[in-house]
């Protein structure tokens, strides 16, 4: 596939949420997006025409899992990830800092990078700007991330009182952030270095010559660290920015303050993605404020622990008064598995540990997200946001809901 | 579903092989036709979508497992097996029978019939002729079959050496085909007071009042026994006759060697259904000595445990030679998998544990048994058998493949 120039235009705005059109060397976003998570080529329990049908145009691919099996080197020999897992759709992969600290063993952070043990065999590896950025080279995802020092908790700046502190070394979330913005500087320069200079690089096949690159905003729950990082994150200059180091545990609320006060520092004609969230409602909140992407494995996994999401709320298929229920999971939807089966038959698949259930409960979670990234998208264009917005929240839960 | 007749009718004969219609209240199949095995009401990996794709007209749900759970009674509420799993097209259901002596525990066989434990819970539970008749009338399947004994070995009779023996007592093997055929004659006489009489079994919801019912032959590997129990049998009168007792550790040639003596005795103008088989080779040969449906759960299982059945014979997906191999796994097959995938791209999602692995193993492996059907079906129709079945044999190998 030749490359195509990467580009993203807003189309339709309402308050400060945004809709618009994202185009990659493999085809078009619309956005708000929410991208299932593909781990390790695959979305976990449904097929790749599964995830097309429920809408998905872009999937995420993760880094790490990718170049410890079955290796960043196989795949590009094969043409990149594109080409191997047979999507011919977008793909952003992320840098695999992520996993490297939330996965792998013995984990050793320095100036240089992270040297780690792989989570499968123990295996001595090391992740480095430049290295993470060479591994999504070689696998020519259309959008690569940045590496970023991800700390295990949220914390805030002493020097502001706006978003509760929760807990962590407030020195710590400077330094990681101070890190971050060192370390995407090198990767940005190792991608210029790769798109200018191929010949420098020659252990590194560059499977899709148009990949975009996102920066990451690091700063946890401070208002002052996130105002810094997007600072110095927009001088060095991506095509896109990502807002990291949430839903990592801090309230919802918080969530919401952090993104709504660093969205809007965001250059308005770049593409802004709120990695790792979230749940329906986040979604719509977060787009509220003014993000255009998200990825999140909750409508994947939850569905494979027997949770399907509704316009209400979660719908736990075990319990027993769905035993004899013949309503679809969501009598509203349209997704295969809401057209075809009874909330009876689902339980009784789960039950029986059927691996059917799985991906029944996948088709259908799936499709209710990208649905509401339809419906979001719908609403903006129309002007009418925020009563979709009030309706979405009147009908929809986070308690355990009667459905 | 109001019922429709149940009819069979053979359009083309060729040697022994036959080609034809059979008509059901759900819908119609051709035959020679596979039946992929739905134990619990969903074909194990995929959905019925995925199975439909492949070309099934016909599955078969397993009734100790569907009597255990949920129940036939709840199934029953819910308006029968088709209505509950979603599935319109034609079912098949077992007895139940061979689960019982296969997988429950504390097994008391009498002439009344069989006392078990549930695998499950250990709850006590009974099968009698009448009852395994009764649920599969709850369950409303297209086709029922009569409970019969099931002898864990094969054995033969004394009175003749045409068949090679293979250790089970003889006398056993008598006793359980004497016994199948007196269960045989209660499971037809009650299925005929339901049809007849239903009031006077107001505890059986009958789901499916145009269901038919069929015999199932014994006798292991006895010709006399073979005979006997085809006459006795055929006496009774079913709307079609299974050869059961095979593909249960006997020689393939044994087992050839049985259905090529059986077969032919069964009413020519019946269905004749070979239970439990088998490997693609054993289809080819078993459709020349004159059967016309088949269940397996070859495809599917070894689908789950990574191996590819193609043209060649068995693909082992783990093996390292396909680490980097970028043909489909049968170059050509016409199913999604071979359509999409590489080998190298589905030895890395087998490797990795991922479900989806199974998913689009099962979708080959169930699209190449019901392609050969299909196969058959033409060859058949255009007087071309023979040949087919050659070629079939000189591509086809049962020893490990380089493919």
């Amino acid at each position: 596939m030749s490359p195509e120039p990467f580009s993203f235009r807003i189309t339709d705005t309402d308050g400060s949420a945004r809709r618009g059109v994202l185009v990659t060397p493999h085809g078009t976003v619309q956005t708000p997006a929410f991208m299932p998570v593909g781990t390790r080529g695959a979305v976990k329990g449904i097929t790749h025409r599964d995830v097309e049908d429920a809408g998905a145009e872009i999937i995420l691919g993760n880094t790490y899992h990718l170049h410890l099996r079955p290796g960043d080197g196989l795949i590009a020999r094969a043409g990149g990830l594109h080409t191997f897992i047979g999507w011919p759709h977008p793909i952003l992969t992320d840098s695999g800092g992520y996993q490297v600290f939330s996965l792998a063993a013995m984990r050793k952070v320095s100036e240089d990078g992270v040297e780690f043990r792989s989570h499968l065999d123990g295996a001595f590896c090391a992740l480095s700007p430049e290295k993470a950025t060479d591994i999504q080279a070689r696998l020519g995802s259309d959008i690569a991330m940045v590496l970023d020092e991800v700390i295990g908790a949220v914390g805030s700046d002493p020097n502001s009182t706006t978003f509760a502190p929760t807990g962590s070394d407030p020195e710590a979330v400077r330094a990681a952030m101070e890190r971050s913005v060192r370390w995407a500087r090198r990767a940005r320069l190792r991608l210029r270095q790769l798109r200018h200079d191929p010949a420098s690089a020659p252990d590194v096949i560059v499977t899709n010559p148009g990949q975009a690159q996102f920066g990451i905003i690091q700063g946890g729950t401070s208002p002052r660290l996130r105002t810094e990082s997007v600072q110095a994150t927009v001088d060095i200059g991506f095509e896109g920015y990502a807002i990291g180091g949430l839903s990592v545990g801090e309230p919802v609320d918080v969530m919401y303050e952090v993104v709504g006060h660093t969205a809007p520092q965001l250059p308005a004609d770049r593409l802004r993605y709120l990695m790792g969230t979230g749940m329906p409602d986040d979604l719509v909140e977060c787009v509220a404020r003014g993000i255009d992407m998200f990825d999140c494995v909750l409508p994947t996994r939850n569905a494979r622990n027997g949770q399907l999401l509704t316009r209400h709320g979660v719908l736990v298929i075990r319990n027993a008064q769905y035993a004899e229920d013949r309503q679809p999971p969501d009598p509203a939807c349209g997704c295969y598995t809401c057209r075809q089966f009874s909330r009876a038959y689902l339980r009784h698949l789960f039950m029986a540990g059927e691996m059917t259930a799985a991906t029944l409960l996948t088709v259908h979670n799936l499709y209710f997200y990208l649905d509401l990234m339809r419906r979001i998208r719908d609403a903006i264009g129309f002007g009418l946001f925020e009563q979709f917005r009030q309706e979405f929240h009147q009908a929809f839960s986070r308690r355990p809901q009667q459905h």
